[in-house]
């Protein structure tokens, strides 16, 4: 089967960032970015790393409805082929990054990994709002896989992404049984002596019991 | 009085940006920028617009603390003297931008101007949430000025900023009359044939009554 691992590549410097993405990519299904690699490295970056691996902009929009769609614009020119994006600003904001290139994944916040991350979200109404919008998935968190598992219940056919696994302590099999479809491993990888060799065994052990 | 107007720069391109900038920087207080600018000119802009007035980067930073953290050390790295950041990831996300230098601005989002966009914001607890953070101000919608009023009543010496004004239909004097420090155009300027005469209009207006 495919990886169902997702590198998270918070690594801020460019040179070794895509040193890491290349290495890397064999063993991942896609790259995650987030914007502390782009504020140093500019959107180019996302423009390299898509040569060689699918490239998920995870840059949490949550803006009014204009500024969502301009940012996806600009994310997608750049060569990502998706983008990740709150809920909590409401569906106009979403229906503007969906309207970009229907093409393209759109996955939304449900719930986030840190303490207290969870509070003030409303899963259910996320869930309802992904479905709604026409969402290609939802990001749910490996710290909580009982968060996973009430997602995975709710938003029918749609992926589930999962962050928080290795450095935040979420563990990848329990994940995938509570139901998520990716794991999105950080830290675990990009700091690790040798991160193609980490990330070979991250796939390993998360498809053995396929 | 100083003037009461912040100019959000929305334009996106850098060359244009620049020239605006410049020419309305002495009838604003601040400029305000956001992404859709930094991801087609480079965080550089922000370098270059801080040389001749303060910048506050909108980037509605929405992450969990550590990337939060990465966020904020780039944006004032490159000049800008403050960040606006959501308060629905909780406390220690905002925690973490404060923590990164105290003495620069941190503004919290308690509700959104567009449609819908205020549905899941929760005032009474974001505007405890600034409070308890040590924010310098938050962000309310002159498209609401009901809202703004009740902000004002929960956050007492917090500044209050507030987008909306123009093209989403806010007027400003109502706005300040609710309880606002700070009125934030956009379209209303920087899509004007002469922004700098808009500004100064704009300015003019805001102060007439004190």
């Amino acid at each position: 089967m495919a990886s169902r691992l997702v590198l998270a590549l918070d690594e801020t410097d460019p040179a070794r960032a895509l040193d890491i993405a290349k290495e890397v990519s064999p063993f991942v299904s896609k790259i995650k970015i987030n914007y502390p690699l782009v504020l140093s490295a500019g959107l180019d970056i996302v423009t390299e790393i898509s040569k060689f691996s699918k490239v998920i902009c995870d840059f949490k929009v949550a803006d009014i409805p204009n500024t969502n769609r301009l940012i996806t614009e600009a994310v997608f020119s750049a060569g990502a082929t998706g983008i990740i994006a709150h809920a909590f600003p409401g569906p106009e904001s979403l229906k503007a990054i969906r309207a970009v290139d229907p093409s393209k994944e759109m996955y939304v916040v449900i719930t986030m990994s840190h303490p207290k991350g969870g509070d003030f979200f409303k899963i259910e109404e996320f869930c309802s709002l992904a479905l709604e919008v026409g969402a290609t998935g939802v990001v749910a968190p490996a710290t909580r896989p009982e968060d996973v598992a009430k997602v995975k219940n709710l938003i029918g056919d749609l992926e589930i992404i999962s962050p928080g696994v290795g450095a935040q302590g979420g563990d990848p099999k329990e994940t995938i049984k509570a139901g998520a479809d990716f794991i999105i491993v950080g830290r675990g990888i990009y700091q690790a002596d040798n991160p193609a060799l980490a990330a070979e065994k991250y796939m390993s052990d998360m498809n053995i019991d396929d």
